[in-house]
């Protein structure tokens, strides 16, 4: 036989020797340091690598159409991620049809459904239950919830921003500070915000209190714990981590109410990036999340022609903002 | 001829003795009196009358979807009409395509044609376009933006919202008041809030002075016109409606700038109705516009069997919201 037998993934991957992730992260345009990339933009030239994109010719009839599944858009994170991936979508001359599950878990395994009645051509996902049966092969990218490693994920660095957040309110001259969160006892991404956090006051020799609540914990739960630690105490909390800017906001009314002062007398950093109005004055100091990035990453997941060979777990960087709740200079926006 | 030709929504109008309107509104589920309802319903049982479904049955294919074009879900606003539209049209089986356009007016205009292309079934539309091509029995509906009688437009009581704004001022002990508003000079459905602000101040004999912008003009506009009439004056301002919240929420902070309290010295009401992360603290005192009936009305009349006969432009009622700009004890949550 004469005929070359077309060179795969794999070829590449030997050929530049690395490994095949990277060879897949190159030909997705995902993020992969300049020298990978070089050596594997040469192994593609020299072995006259194709994608295959049979994958996606497969399925009889293309929608152009992308669907996203979100709990609603009532909460400003989940509109900024709704806008971002329409817009991401809208680049690609994709359509978004928009899924609410208003966290119920049965309506986001039904929405699974409409790829495979053809209606869709992949799903984004910002999901709640366990149990999410995600069929092998589908278009199916999740974000903030890692699954399995055949079901890729988007997120910020949550864990990369705990540990900025710690190392925040120790510049700012706090002594002992406090995790505030509530949330799921499973491991999933929001929840290495905490483990970030521990691990940059654990390194940074700072002192630490942390109040882990369940999802359906009443907020009495943390006054109690404010309270102990803020006014029962010869050593009172200096400085706060709030697992979400909203769970911020309401911390800063309960400092208040128990009479310190914010930022005066207690610190208190968020997780999020949310604004006033969408684009105006940050709620409160702020961990932000790369909502646009995590938007086209995830849309070019989904839309990748080579889907099963993706990263399963891409985490974007983070970055602090000052928002009034912190004792720096804020620039007011009017 | 023995058979009988079908009777059509004229014969019921006129055998009840109502306006054609007013049978399309009791066909339609729409609010109507129940004298006028048991009338139509009387009439409609004595002819037989059957619901001409042709209009619809002549659509080749269904998708079971509805376009919903708005600017974008970062403002507040939009990200809840969003929500409320995609729930009620859930309720009716049909999934959402969402669309923005962020302001341009081009994009307005293409995704017209998704209805052409037969993708979707029928468009909610909030634009800003005023030369928009809408071709005639297209199921397309408008949220505040009356373009003319053959496209059917639902907004809040603008009107009624803008009276309101100024008798609770003048309850609240405001002798001096003024309206603040920016947007586009044409007329539109959010422009009758001035317009029902003025209506009610000159029937309660409220005295007021009015400060009209451009949509580009900038803030500091407003600013001259505060610093005048707050502090250049020996008759200073008591009590400002703002044409929106975000308004509201950038006047406190420039009267604020300018040395004078909110609501002490300032009492401050805007219109929309948001709140703090989408479903916490309103932000300001305001005039709240009814979303989810907003919505839940719209999505009926795009899917409405007699798209033809709906009415031309139903405002739904308003209601007033303390929100901590006024001198109402609010209460807290936390």
């Amino acid at each position: 036989m004469n005929e070359k037998k077309p060179a795969t993934m794999a070829d590449v991957a030997r050929e530049a020797g690395v490994a095949l992730g990277t060879v897949s992260k190159v030909v997705n345009g995902l993020p992969v340091g300049d020298v990978y990339r070089q050596k594997v933009e040469q192994a593609i030239r020299k072995l006259d690598y194709q994608v295959n994109t049979s994958a996606k010719a497969l399925k009889s009839s293309h929608t152009n159409t992308v669907a996203l599944i979100v709990p609603n858009t009532i909460a400003p994170f989940f509109a900024l991620l709704t806008h971002h991936v329409n817009l991401a979508l809208d680049k690609q001359n994709y359509k978004m049809l928009l899924c609410f599950t208003e966290f119920e878990h049965d309506r986001e395994q039904e929405y699974i459904q409409l790829v495979r009645q053809n209606r869709v051509d992949g799903i984004i996902a910002l999901t709640y239950s366990p149990q999410l049966d995600i069929p092998e092969g589908l278009p199916f990218v999740t974000i903030d919830r890692y699954f399995s490693a055949s079901v890729p994920c988007v997120a910020s660095d949550n864990f990369g921003g705990g540990r900025l957040a710690a190392q925040k309110l120790a510049e700012l001259g706090c002594r002992h500070v406090a995790c505030l969160r509530s949330g799921s006892s499973l491991v999933n991404e929001p929840s290495k915000r905490k483990d970030g956090f521990v691990s940059g006051c654990l390194d940074l020799g700072l002192e630490f209190e942390m109040c882990n609540l369940s999802d359906n914990a009443p907020l009495s739960a943390f006054e109690v714990f404010l309270k102990r630690n803020l006014l029962e105490t010869d050593y009172p909390l200096d400085g706060l981590f709030c697992g979400t800017d909203l769970m911020a906001y309401q911390t800063v009314k309960m400092v208040r109410s128990l009479g310190k002062r914010v930022p005066e007398d207690v610190q208190i950093i968020g997780y999020d990036g949310m604004r006033m109005f969408g684009d105006k004055d940050y709620i409160c100091s702020t961990i932000v999340q790369p909502v646009a990035e995590m938007a086209e990453t995830a849309v070019k997941m989904v839309l990748s022609p080579d889907y099963r060979g993706l990263p399963q777990l891409i985490c974007l960087p983070v970055r602090y903002q000052p928002g009034g709740t912190t004792r720096e200079p804020v620039e007011e926006t009017v």
